[in-house]
């Protein structure tokens, strides 16, 4: 990789929520553990490519043979905090025979007939596949949490099962990756006004957005209250600022190349005689 | 695109299964339409992928707001055809968000329990997807016909219930698109050597595909046949030569932004009153 600059500080370790962590301390602006600018995390992102490309499909392949192992990336963020873009321009590298996406709305009548994690398990990555989820039950304990639509109690009670939840899928060979993409109130403000002033873009304008956005404080509240219940050492919380949607993209690139990486994944080994088995082919 | 060789016969003429059609008569070694190389038609692929990204993203966007229209491409082909090779170079430029892809193993005794398309149709795309099968319902007629697990009259049964099944997923806005890929005896054995030859591929060599090859002749007799029964003007099948990857990839990509060109899609119209929009975010 010469001449494209690299992480100086992982951000597995700078971007961790840790004992005591504050989110309103975290900058939204800058780019932790990264020297370079712009060009270069953009040069950076593209060099990745092919390696995060190559341990997800190492993934996939160990599956075949009996491999549990599995990741799920849990993308969280204030509406225009590039979540849409993480997967699109991180996890687009990767074969889609491999990623498991699933973006999360508000639940349907159905799915409010059970609990909240009924329609969550149900999505859980199979072994070998890379599981994305675009939002997820953290809505449960964060809107639900601002608007009071569940009570103290009631919110206490989801953040240990999401606890108890979680620490299942790591029994089953899950690394569980969860990301608050951390934009700033006024990073909001430009990026909704950006989607007004192109036409291209209006069908990502939701009106509801705007009366989210009063909500500002409240949300970091929760947000701030969801780390501090569900921050496990199973299952990290990390913040990854996220005005710069260039650093975001290299950061969360970076955490997937890392939990991958800690999986010390290989080419699984044929179970047959090659060399039996290229005179058979040869023959055919 | 200057400079980037382009079609001079669009592959949805050039390559789609017509009255009299035979497959014995297509040659997998050939590129039609494409006067380019492998260089120009690696170009081209790398060219028009925004174009079918974008056209993908419409797509998506217009089912927000009650669009019903969605396209389901039909991967089929013997082992080594390049199936996932389409997956990943062609499909992989698009958002992952938009694409709903479903690779259709040997049924599980859960799945044996129902009719063929019970399975099938619980993958079928939702309004505004691109959903791929790698393999799907057509394995009922193929590897079922080759090996006499359904007997004629059953065969016969499936095709009827193919059509009808097709047409009703056309009747609620879905463009199918059916490919074969088509590559020659020879180029099987090239590609199941080179497998071989390499360590890294060894998890995808599957002893069970030789015992398939076995059968050559009569699975191009079943996809004949297949041809034969379920070539509709509503579902049309193509034949893509697929002995050259590059071209293989083209084409199927040309099929896509042809399929995706006669959807006339435009960027959905703002429902709510942008600069009225616009002052509330300013004052926010």
């Amino acid at each position: 990789m010469a001449g494209v600059a690299e992480f100086t500080k992982f951000p597995s370790e700078s971007l961790k929520v840790g004992k005591g962590f504050k989110l309103a301390e975290v900058d939204p602006d800058t780019t932790p553990g990264y020297p370079g600018n712009k060009a270069d995390g953009e040069a950076l992102l593209e060099e990745l490519d092919d390696k995060l490309a190559e341990l997800q499909e190492k993934l996939f392949a160990e599956s075949k043979f009996g491999g549990t192992k599995r990741v799920l990336l849990i993308l969280q963020g204030m509406d225009t905090a590039g979540k849409g873009g993480i997967v699109k321009h991180v996890l687009g590298a990767m074969d889609p025979q491999g990623v498991q996406f699933k973006s999360f709305k508000a639940p349907t009548p159905e799915e409010r007939a059970y609990d909240f994690l009924w329609r969550i398990e149900r999505e859980v990555p199979g072994a070998g596949m890379l599981g994305v989820f675009d939002r997820s039950h953290y809505e449960d304990v964060l809107i639900h949490r601002v608007h009071r639509w569940a009570d103290p109690k009631e919110i206490e009670r989801r953040y240990k099962a999401i606890n108890e939840f979680e620490a299942r899928q790591v029994a089953v060979g899950t690394k569980v990756i969860k990301v608050m993409l951390h934009i700033s109130n006024d990073e909001q403000k430009e990026r909704l006004l950006a989607r007004l002033d192109n036409p291209a873009k209006h069908w990502k304008y939701n009106t509801e957005d705007l009366k989210q956005r009063a909500f500002w404080d409240d949300y970091m509240a929760a947000y701030q209250a969801a780390f501090d219940a569900t921050n496990t050492d199973h299952a990290p919380w990390y913040v990854v600022p996220a005005s710069k949607k260039w650093y975001a993209r290299i950061a969360v690139q970076q955490l997937l190349l890392e939990g991958l990486g800690e999986f010390d994944l290989e080419w699984p080994k044929a179970e047959f005689d090659v060399e039996a088995e290229r005179r058979l082919v040869e023959r055919s």
